[in-house]
């Protein structure tokens, strides 16, 4: 397919090699900073443009990978300029928590790739679940298609499980890299590197592929155990981190709550 | 070596495998819970014993795998059994947050895995760090030369930094793993399953073996995409989710209080 890529950021650089990689055809990288659209364009050998949609040629689908408070308003730009086409292409956008229905097109979707994505690190899209949606089941059958080229998981979901999803995801992905970070920042403090923490780091995933959370849960709270709590929650106050003895406080709290509803 | 095991819960139990494993005699498993002792004596093929120390062998090494809360009264009274004998055992413990001095014997130590075990899941201990003190050098030299027939990541680390490390791990771990079960929980509560992030999962912690947490972070508090954020708060307090919309607020807030200090 002809691709138009809105947007340069981590999901569209990601997304623009894999789209290359599998044979689609990116024919234009737009990005409200050009200096982006540029690098990314120039990467993948097409076309980089600003903010100016009057330049959009035509293509299959108009890949929409922009922010999320952005988005509302390109979709409408971006629609302004095919508004006199007899065919115009598909617009998608990416986004986990926004509806399909911000943009203003007869054909329209969305693709949620649930990964996390760095502009520094690639990712292999074939294993990547893509979360599909689409104004009109032949749309839909075109967008499952096309979905299936990049990614061996395609499946179908509409706007509002898409939000309950890309909460969870919040929680699974972001939450969870940040108590790495606050882990990260103990260890620092006191001169003991990141990497001794990674093979444990490494099972605690594992063990999910074969229990659920709940029963894969350990630790001073699960266990109940009080005096390494308060010891642990005294040397974060030791060491001036208000804000993380209040958040290991409220995380044992939550963890014990979760570990009662289970018996 | 002729190693006793006091106690038969998560850790015992995965660390007898491992001994055996690598060729030392388990002679003895003793538990609070005598048939907790029963069952992990009778798979690795050993005596079980309960809470009577006097019954206790003769033995290279005794390692105490107690509760925390339980460890100061069961190392006194192993001390005890062991008083009157000319070439006593080394006793060391395993937990990450206890003192080594708590144990009252001549030659003492810790050996502290850092893994999270479950009793339903083998580990391979050959790449779990293994963190090792002892109370004089020549303890320290046979526990380091112990500890290198189960691990490949043998470290030397004092009471004070394995504190430090024990704290971190519960972030990294026991904190991580409870934003999955959270994530879970929302998952469940919509009827989709959690299987379908675990793609997700697995890429966040593989970053961190590239990239360090800081700059791995994603998701709508790194961006500080506002809308997302109320509109994710909302849907948690639409659910009855009051706990969880607190940790999200309050995790969405360090969030960005890490990624100002990287600018």
């Amino acid at each position: 397919m002809r691709v138009v890529m809105v947007g340069a950021g981590n999901v569209a650089t990601n997304l623009c090699y894999a789209l290359q990689k599998v044979g689609h055809e990116v024919t234009q990288v737009y990005s409200h900073h050009l200096s982006h659209a540029k690098d990314l364009a120039q990467e993948i050998g097409t076309e980089a443009y600003t903010d100016d949609f009057s330049t959009l040629c035509e293509a299959d689908l108009v890949i929409l990978c922009v922010k999320d408070d952005a988005l509302g308003a390109v979709a409408t730009r971006v629609a302004e300029r095919y508004q006199t086409e007899e065919t115009p292409p598909i617009v998608v956008h990416t986004a986990g928590s926004m509806c399909m229905d911000l943009i203003p097109m007869p054909r329209r979707g969305v693709i949620y790739p649930m990964q996390t994505f760095s502009k520094s690190y690639r990712v292999d899209f074939q294993h990547i679940p893509l979360f599909v949606e689409a104004s009109d089941p032949s749309t839909a059958s075109i967008l499952k298609d096309f979905a299936h080229t990049l990614s061996d998981q395609v499946y179908e979901l509409s706007s509002a499980d898409r939000q309950y999803l890309h909460l969870a995801a919040v929680f699974c992905c972001n939450f969870a890299n940040h108590c790495m970070d606050m882990g990260a920042t103990v260890l620092e403090k006191h001169g003991i590197p990141f990497r001794v923490m990674l093979p444990l780091i490494d099972e605690t995933t594992r063990k999910l592929h074969t229990l659920p959370p709940r029963e894969a849960q350990t630790g001073p709270a699960a266990r109940k155990d009080d005096n390494v709590m308060s010891r642990q929650i005294d040397i974060l106050q030791r060491d001036g981190e208000e804000l993380l003895a209040t958040i290991y406080q409220l995380l044992s709290r939550n963890i014990q709550i979760f570990q009662s509803y289970d018996k």
